[in-house]
């Protein structure tokens, strides 16, 4: 008899997009001719840039071609993009790293949540809180999380809360934690960590022998240049993070999936008996499993990021995405709510007004406002009475969403 | 400290194909001028052609207009190409399926390699012998597989073997099994299974609530009327089977990423108390959590496989490939090797000559011929002895093997 993973079981109620989606479709059934400006879900808008769309019309033309055509590439990506990664990801910010300790990928979800997965049940995993739940979820999955507490919290899982009060970056946990998530710039808050701050978390994890899986997915989005991009420019970090990357905001494939994953030589990890076991190889054999490498054409796109063109285009369209940000935080600061992050990062987080709950502000917002953004307590307890708004989005409905706030 | 997963310790020495590239390299190393034909690993060769070409094109152009762009799809695919599998390769055989029972991914390396995940750990396992190593290795890091006997089997794992003797399609299990691998058309071995023997497997696993993963990626290639393309032409199948299909062989996809996988809504485990569980609602949440779609541009392109002049240029390619099979195995036949597969599938399985392992055959004929095959001892104990050469290639390069086959 086939018997079910029960620990799919414990999960909760859908994932936090679907309710979204499920709440907007109702309402526009209700109200079919609202105007709905969505600044939930974070989801590039603007459309590829010309470098990054010539290089895929290229490389469908080498499909086309016996000579030219790809079959199978390398699980672990084409060298061509490894190549530009490391040169103009890591170099410059003083990270020196080979080819075979970057992983190319169809996205940097699918990363975050299989990464686990080469590592023991029995390791006590430390998230934020407001988190990311594909890091939540894909651990109560695999087992590590046990029971859920009916409040929005699983038993096995440490949280660690990230209030105004120190920031949205954590304080070192008291209890063993083996497998830490953070992420920065950090979704949903927006904020950044300082190198001191990561510097205070590589110690810790190097000193308890912890793993960071470090989530910087939108590092592009950096303004202030004494934030650090990588995990990497923390000294010993090599020894203990690995680190997630993607093209998804960066460059805006969230529709055509690229991604990478950073798994250096040094990193180690201990079997029952203590002997040290290297990482890089076990996820190597991982990935050459149960992956097949990314798109060819996907690569292609990926690797005209790094090209002068590309380089500069791409940045424009952060830029855009950058002053949307900055828009809707002097917007809002101004109609007196309490505002993070959008400095350096895509995300804006807010106070709800008056002792509103997060899913509370969203139908608020959704009814009066016709905009749709995320409610904080989806990431976590500790962002109930939170909301999340994207700064992706065509500027002008943006501005057209600020104008609505203002009538509210 | 972060302890590592020691099933992944149990993995036996690396991946079938990359001891084969080691082996090819070391041999061009040491022979520069040898020109090597390879007909190893199964990758497709010929270029894509014009109506997929053309479909990728008209999507990339899509990515560089507003109006058109795409960020994240539907996790489980675009309708568009949802829709046209449903109408174009279940339909016409009899087999109606829903939109929400068929699931786009970008492999079906992935989704044979992840879908065991869902299920309980303690479920006992049974693969053909040969086999397609992903099934094994992928469970062996679940921890499904037990220790390894150091012959070539592990403790936890059911084998079945596949010989002359049964034509390959294996008898049924005497022992309890619940999770049953099928792979037809056969990898490696190139037979298919009648449907009066998958209706065998079908009862078994109904009467005994087993599961079967089919695996059909290489059901385009069925030449002879009689022979199911699907598990779901054998009646009942829908409450027993998954049947995982891909766009890699059968429209030289490998390059593109894409692939999908059928989760029919009566299909049902059970938990340890006996509770059925719905597996598509499992599935799907899985699919959502840790993967995000595959590229637009490739699903793009598979629609564009379902079109008439798709359809048409696709089946050009396939008969390339078969007639590749029909030479290879007809030549072989002469030559007086026991020859069994290439009829209805792209690969050729071949009895090495003399007392001759499988890896002194590959040994052989890559010093001998320069060509390369696969050893049939890679794919399981019961493939010592035995060589798989594939039909995918160039046929003015298939011929010249050929031709160096005859003067060995």
């Amino acid at each position: 008899m086939i018997k079910i993973n029960e620990n799919y079981l414990l999960l909760q109620s859908g994932y936090l997009f679907p309710e979204i989606s499920r709440r907007v479709r109702s309402f526009i059934a209700k109200n079919p001719d609202s105007k709905i400006i969505k600044l939930g879900i974070g989801d590039v808008t603007e459309p590829l840039p010309p470098a990054i769309i010539e290089a895929m019309h290229k490389a469908v033309d080498q499909m086309a071609q016996r000579s030219s055509f790809k079959g199978y590439g390398p699980e672990q990506g084409y060298d061509f993009l490894t190549d530009a990664v490391i040169a103009n990801d890591f170099a410059p910010r003083g990270v020196s790293l080979e080819t075979s300790e970057v992983f190319i990928s169809d996205g940097s979800k699918c990363d975050t949540g299989n990464f686990q997965e080469i590592f023991g049940i029995d390791n006590v995993i430390a998230v934020a809180d407001p988190v990311y739940p594909v890091y939540v979820d894909t651990n109560v999955m695999a087992g590590r999380a046990g029971k859920f507490d009916g409040k929005g919290c699983f038993a096995g899982i440490v949280y660690m809360p990230c209030t105004p009060d120190n920031n949205f970056v954590p304080a070192l946990p008291k209890e063993r934690v083996d497998m830490i998530y953070l992420c920065y710039p950090n979704n949903p808050t927006g904020v950044v960590a300082t190198k001191d701050q990561l510097k205070k978390w590589v110690d810790y994890a190097l000193k308890n022998k912890a793993l960071i899986l470090f989530d910087a997915a939108y590092e592009a989005f950096i303004s202030d240049n004494t934030i650090p991009h990588s995990i990497y420019e923390i000294e010993g970090a090599k020894q203990t993070a690995v680190e997630f990357r993607s093209f998804s905001k960066t460059a805006g494939f969230t529709g055509l999936r690229c991604a990478f994953t950073v798994v250096p030589k040094e990193l180690k990890a201990w079997t029952k008996e203590g002997k040290a076991v290297d990482v890089n190889p076990i996820w190597n054999r991982r990935h050459c499993t149960k992956f097949n490498g990314a798109s060819f054409i996907s690569q292609a796109a990926a690797a005209a990021v790094y090209t002068a063109q590309g380089k500069k285009q791409v940045r424009k369209i952060i830029d855009i995405y950058m002053s949307n940000a900055s828009l809707i935080r002097k917007t809002l600061e101004k109609l007196g709510y309490e505002v993070y992050g959008g400095v350096n990062a895509p995300y804006i987080w807010l106070k709800t007004p008056g002792k509103m709950t997060s899913w509370e502000f969203f139908d608020y917002l959704l009814e009066k406002a016709n905009v749709v953004g995320t409610p904080g307590s989806g990431f976590g307890s500790a962002g109930e009475g939170f909301f999340r708004l994207s700064a992706f989005g065509n500027p002008v409905n943006v501005a057209e969403a600020m104008e609505r706030f203002k009538k509210l």
